[in-house]
């Protein structure tokens, strides 16, 4: 019987297949290649893969009855399913089992949003001295009277031209080497790695090479081709982690690969892998180069990501005492990896700093250079993870901060990631009340536009930071955050479960057909993310010995579109002059260019990584209590 | 028309597929797994693939007709089929292509046999100080206060307690760190290749680890299991070389590489790659371990050999000026080979001295020591090709001679390998002619036993020796190497091809039915054989500037069974006291266990490489006249 096969429908996208018994709709939407949310990986904790059973439900004997093509309603089910919602024939994709035959619909809201690109490449200075060089050479032809072997031919000229002593060749350079160095008739530049290593040989003379620097972020992955000539950006692409369906954040992910002890990891390290190869391969192809044309990529994610991607089981990041693998850079052979650039050439793979602080800090660090100045700076890193490192050339202190993903737009009733149609500025007017907000995608504000023309499907990282500040400034919140019960405006309201909401949406500005609000509980999430960050922030400037930070730099592509304000508003960070915070972007994505295209800033990184001093604030009292004392929005005296 | 199939049957082995039209009879066979000798690779030149087609065959309309299930009579035929046979339907099988089906008979003597192994391992003293050493740490448990990566938690255990400094891990070795060390509870084994890089992680304390030495010879494939911690063999495998079928000597392969230019040296890698993975099973079979308890490899090989298994186009090693790809030893990553052992694990390769003197020479003087002697030695290395070396410690000549693989039986009409049913032993009675031999695989002697039960096949490399050796002695030829044609004996006579030849073995004493005897063109291919060895030792003694060698020693597999008298009887080696000459077996092999278990000596190796100056004989006139000279059996007064 296990090996039994249900036929199984998706609408609206109409895909279908046989699928194995027992095997949850969620785990059907994959193998039958259908997009559907899944913030928390598949553990009936995040609600956001529901879907409607159009077909195959009940058995018409009355809602908790038996249902023949799904195995039975779970009361985990009932946190995110209203009984009236239910009663359409709702279920969470991952708690509903296959029985028999189905036909599913796919809510609009439940479906994977494509990811608004935002993790364009900045300028910033880098002093070139790349790891990968090219040398040309043209050495004298092989006769009887000087019979040396092409290698050592070639070697001896680039010693005697280059110094470069020692030299080692690659295993599938050197496979080409006699032919290449025949059709040439002699004269070839040599790509060395690190004047260690042959890792290409060029017929002629070339002067132009690639290399690649990715980022590796739990929700996007950012890659920018550049130039090892000039140190250009030539070509940026982005994607969303295919990663994403196992889970939105790191943990989902740990407790996937956990879940699934022979093929979790590899599956995820696979998917990952693939996608980057796809990445490159649009890339090289709008360059009109080749994949083996790139010579070096160096890569930095945080530790999960990091350990994924190398196919290494990420669970002791999960438990205590969250003890990584390795701390160490990695130059592994992309072939080993399965990544398709030139078969010879090495991924650097940044060091991780500790177990929840990982290679992306070390590449903000690394670009950002904050152990190179005397004014004490405070980075805040924000992804799915928070990560915070205070200090100055004398002393360096990180700390990670679990803020849970509702900067992100996950775990958020009407959150969601900063795609197409996601609320990211809101303004609330304290006198009507009313609310005026900006959607990604359109450039009209919703004040301005017809209803219809707004199409709002949720809030992202931004959206809601606003949420919060602008709910307490128009008095619709208290200090504590809880709604002023007793305000007069519909838009404060008791829904359907009897939960006391604030709409931001009218039904008629949604894309979803459902109003678009914030519940008591979304409010809480946030002040538990934002007093993460501040508390780690604060206890970091106790060790420090400071009571004010000279600067705070935001970091991460979400931080890019804070509002200074009302980050401060919220108390979010240590209170400072707004021109004095510094949003920079994706600088971890900054931090593998860095370490692309000079090879010391990878010494650096490596410096950098053990100087840095780890405080696990789990484990700290004060910590307990600067984090409490956060959770409330500050008065404003305390804002600068 | 080109995919059109036809039924191809085998027999006696009865095997039978459908193939591609066009194919020849020798492809055909390879296809459907039938192993029909092919000593030049299907070039048309050996004449050892006769077979003789049973049906679709002739339409009846006389001999010189067009073959309507096959291609057209080929002059090249004619060299090796008389008209006689011919008309009894044979063909060689790499003439004849398809256009029909067809009933093929392959007659036995047409038929691989298996070698006898010959390449056992001798007793050699070793001091045992191997390239990958055993490490066990029992590591503090991690800990909040004590939060450092498994990595650098083994690590720095092995600095401290072992003296190991910057060590690296194999990507394989580092995937399995965190699960193994949690399962062992912090008690491990590290296996580190030479004190640099982690390449495995055992749980507990392991203190027995395994090596491999190859020796890839163009017949013969020997491998040898040892023990990295007692230095003993414990165990041997031996295989023909799969590529066997590709060509027998050195030149054909290289020739099938390059009328193949796509795939030619790929498949032949592909096959001899399989072949060791599977002598790799049987052996770790046999010891009962894993094939990842394999933690070294070192292979040695002659040039072209060394190439193929790389993948390395072979093709400028056969047009002057001979020219390898590379003369430096090199470290491959078991996993970047395919080679089935630990896949962190390297192939060490031992390196090369010239396009022709390969790393199988370097095994026989790292195994020999020659250059740590006084004495003047002639180090002869007798395989398909042909390899002297001479020199002491002040200074080491190397030359490659064109023996061509007539000594090792092949291009000799009743050649085989050293397999069962050879004659590996001749004696001619000078009074009467008589003949007695000794087959391999059959303990009696001819004259001794009755004819039927001595099996005869035909003659392999220490019998050919005996042949032209026992010729000269018993008067049936001159020194010059002419038959004496007025000798009054049944077993010198005029075959059916016109061609006068001298029975070795008459047919009741033979398996194949047929009288196995030696032409007067057999003779020639042998003195041409012996005259390219002799010639280039006395070349050698030239250069260095002396008149005799002290000692000769003669490695090889085949040279073990040389009879050290027949040898300088029909001068195949400079004039010396036969107590002198040394038979040294597989020194080749001796050598890559010797690397294997020293890592010193693989210094050595790559320095001797350096320092033996080789000597291209081709251009040397000297070498003309001695060679020419060296065709005759010198008269007795110059034997000493």
């Amino acid at each position: 019987m296990a090996d039994r096969k249900f036929r199984v429908v998706f609408q609206p996208s109409g895909r279908r297949g046989e699928v194995e018994r027992e095997k949850t709709l969620l785990e059907a939407s994959r193998e039958l290649g259908v997009d559907i949310e899944s913030v928390c990986g598949g553990k009936q904790l995040c609600g956001k893969c529901k879907v409607k059973i159009e077909e195959g439900r009940f058995e018409k004997l009355g809602m908790q009855s038996s249902m023949t093509h799904l195995t039975e309603w779970q009361p985990s089910e009932e946190k995110f399913i209203g009984e009236k919602v239910m009663s359409e024939g709702y279920r969470l994709a991952c708690a509903a089992k296959l029985k028999g035959d189905v036909l599913v619909y796919v809510p609009e809201g439940s479906r994977v949003s494509e990811q608004v690109v935002r993790k364009d490449a900045r300028e910033i200075e880098i002093a070139l001295n790349a790891a990968v060089k090219l040398y040309h050479v043209e050495l004298a032809r092989p006769s009887l009277d000087n019979p040396i072997g092409d290698f050592e031919r070639l070697t001896q000229k680039l010693a005697e031209l280059y110094g470069l002593k020692n030299l080692t060749v690659g295993y599938s350079a050197l496979v080409n080497l006699p032919d290449i160095l025949r059709a040439a008739d002699w004269k070839v530049t040599a790509a060395v790695w690190k004047d260690q290593e042959i890792i290409r040989l060029y017929p002629g003379c070339v002067e132009e090479s690639w290399g690649l620097a990715v980022d590796v972020g739990t929700t996007t992955v950012a890659a920018y081709l550049c130039s090892l000539k000039t140190g250009e950006v030539r070509g940026t692409e982005s994607m969303m982690n295919p990663q994403v369906t196992y889970g939105e954040d790191v943990m989902s992910r740990i407790t996937y690969a956990m879940d699934h002890p022979n093929s979790g990891v590899e599956k995820m390290k696979t998917q990952l892998v693939k996608g980057l190869n796809d990445m490159i391969a649009k890339m090289v192809d709008r360059q009109g180069i080749a994949r083996n044309d790139i010579l070096d990529m160096t890569l930095v994610g945080n530790t999960a990501m990091h350990h994924i991607l190398l196919g290494i089981d990420p669970q002791y990041l999960g438990v205590s005492p969250f003890i990584p693998a390795i701390h160490s850079s990695l130059d592994i052979k992309a072939r080993d990896l399965g990544i398709a650039i030139n078969e010879s050439s090495y991924v650097h793979i940044l060091p991780i700093e500790a177990g929840f602080v990982g290679a992306d800090n070390v590449g903000v660090l690394i670009s950002r250079e904050p152990y190179r100045k005397d004014e004490a700076q405070l980075v805040v890193d924000i992804g799915t993870n928070g990560e915070v490192v205070l200090g100055n050339g004398e002393r360096m202190i990180s700390a990670s901060c679990a803020t849970g993903p509702a900067l992100e737009g996950a775990q958020i009733s009407c959150g969601m990631r900063a795609a197409a149609g996601a609320i990211e500025r809101i303004h609330i007017e304290p006198e009507t009340l009313e609310v005026t907000f900006k959607v990604i995608g359109n450039e009209s504000v919703s004040e301005h536009s017809s209803p219809e023309r707004v199409k709002a499907k949720g809030i992202c990282g931004s959206g809601i930071i606003d949420v919060l500040g602008e709910l307490y400034r128009a008095g619709v919140i208290e200090g504590s955050g809880a709604f002023r019960k007793t305000l007069d405006t519909p838009r404060l309201r008791t829904n359907g479960d009897g939960k006391v909401e604030f709409v931001i949406a009218w039904k008629n500005e949604s894309s979803t057909g459902q109003d678009i609000s914030v519940t008591q509980q979304d409010i809480r999430q946030i002040q538990l993310a934002k007093a993460a960050l501040y508390a780690g922030a604060k206890l970091l400037m106790r060790r420090l010995g400071i009571d004010r930070v000279d600067r705070v730099v935001i970091a991460g592509a979400f931080g890019t579109y804070v509002d200074k304000d009302e980050a401060l508003l919220i108390g979010m960070i240590p209170s400072i002059s707004p021109d004095r915070i510094l949003t920079v972007g994706n600088a971890a994505g900054d931090g593998a260019r860095v370490a692309l295209l000079n090879k010391e800033k990878r010494e650096e990184a490596s410096w950098i990584a053990r100087r840095v001093e780890y405080v696990e604030l789990t484990t700290e009292k004060a910590f307990q209590d600067e984090f409490i004392a956060a959770l409330s929005i500050p008065d404003s005296q305390d804002v600068f």
